[in-house]
């Protein structure tokens, strides 16, 4: 299998560590010659990173498989998978995929990694558009294995198909968006989330660290192995159905009181700002990143083993 | 110090290994006599599983500190803190109160439960309604050590430090609502979430599955140890100022299309019923709880080793 990751920024470089740790041939590519000569030296300190964590085995062996492309072209050339993930703007890759899909072979399947531009903004009315699909990590997705596969209304049922296989293959957990919809799931859960959190911020209700305890302290305690639903049905004895039942009115008072389309004012975002940069602070994130991703790989190990 | 727990279903039980295994005696009562004689039973067999588990040294030691009491009034007697955990039924708690007020001695902290039910509609206009809190936990606080305290409009300043203090020293993480809205925090965030997710498969996105899929190998898998903010301040390299700015239009969008005040249609609710019994049936909802509560523990202890 050969595999080009398209865009080397954060989310392309983690991308190719998953393609190639699974066996893949991956190419790499970037517009920016920049980030060309960056991306080898970033991905081969991750996989040394992941080699120390006893992740993998040998961090020379998996980047024996990736290597900086001379060329888009060279790139595409012989790929059975394409994963775009250049910059989240429409006109770029409104730009790009005619390009990966007049360079890459026929039968190759060409992804987005667009977390925000529904597919049918830029991956429609192309010769190959029956290839096309949007597949929305989570960052970095070499250590957070969900992965959505959104279809445009140009996308065959045999591409979503294939990509579903492909992704399980290499480790990640694909879900199926049915049709498109802003934001697709995670994010519209994410942001449902942390929409009401900025209100109740913002009106004075609670701290941006209370957010973060109400979290880490409370609701993912269960969500990191249950999922929202599941916590339903074993918090009442008859299941979900009683879980809505027996607490409808109260979700129902709640819903209705839910602020989601509050608009946090500046002076808000600056206040949640200040005190995470109290915690972490920007000229440390990339040391915070680091250490994210340690733990990110500590839960997996730890829940694979668990649950 | 001597804590009376007042109520002894799954909260108040709890709540009971709670304050018994930080040192605190504790005194039982519920007005149901079945209650009443199941709970010490119930308590002991949590005590053995956490003993089991070696998260307390010794359940027989732990027990000794808990007894159920002969009469509401013997268990208020001499209690530095009350802990209402009757049924989530506001002319059930509106009934208590005064009762609890009377019986308890002047300086004792009275703490309701309470799930979601603003404190103000049942702790307001007693003779000691200064002392009164609303004291939300998540289920099992045993093993979920956030802690919403909650002020009545009378509550006084003093009870919510003496309240934080008292949670702390016992081994919970108390936040504080500044002041009265529906659903506390906690609840809030989770049915801003849950609202979605029912959106999503109401109208056919997603199934149920996926819900749960997304936030175990995807949201949560960051959220059990940043939090919300945090992961935004990490996924941005100028911090949560450049997370806003840089997505503020996809934010923007998904926002304006968010379906919070969705309310799930009883064929909704029945398909997701469905879903999770046939991974978790009815039937063995008990063991599931207890595998819960397992992994849980577990999960608290690898947490707290790496984060």
């Amino acid at each position: 299998m050969k595999t080009a990751c398209i865009g080397t920024g954060n989310v392309g470089r983690s991308w190719a560590v998953v393609f190639a740790r699974a066996g893949h041939d991956v190419a790499l590519w970037d517009d920016d010659p920049a980030a060309r000569t960056r991306a080898e030296t970033l991905i081969a300190a991750t996989l040394h990173d992941l080699q120390d964590d006893g992740a993998i085995a040998s961090a020379t062996e998996v980047m024996r498989r990736i290597r900086v492309a001379d060329s888009l072209a060279q790139a595409l050339a012989g790929a059975d998978h394409v994963q775009e993930s250049v910059s989240e703007r429409v006109e770029i890759k409104r730009a790009l995929l005619p390009e990966l899909d007049a360079g890459a072979p026929p039968d190759a399947l060409i992804a987005s990694s667009t977390s925000a531009i529904p597919g049918s903004a830029f991956m429609t009315g192309l010769p190959g558009s029956h290839r096309c699909l949007v597949a929305h990590p989570v960052n970095p997705p070499h250590l957070i294995p969900l992965v959505e596969l959104c279809p445009t209304p140009e996308t065959s049922a045999q591409t979503l198909d294939r990509a579903a296989d492909l992704f399980r293959a290499v480790g990640q957990r694909p879900i199926r968006v049915a049709r498109e919809i802003e934001g697709f799931v995670l994010n519209r859960l994410q942001w449902a989330l942390l929409s009401e959190a900025m209100h109740l911020i913002g009106e004075g209700y609670c701290t941006p660290e209370d957010i973060d305890e109400v979290m880490t302290s409370g609701l993912a305690l269960r969500w990191a192995f249950l999922g929202p639903l599941a916590v339903g049905h074993l918090n009442a004895s008859s299941g979900l159905e009683g879980y809505f039942s027996g607490l409808g009115e109260a979700i129902g008072r709640v819903r209705s009181s839910l602020r989601t389309d509050y608009v946090p004012g500046t002076e808000t975002i600056a206040r949640c700002h200040a005190a995470l940069s109290a915690r972490m602070p920007v000229e440390t994130l990339a040391e915070e990143q680091a250490k994210r991703d340690r733990t990110l790989l500590a839960l997996r190990t730890f829940l694979d083993r668990t649950v």
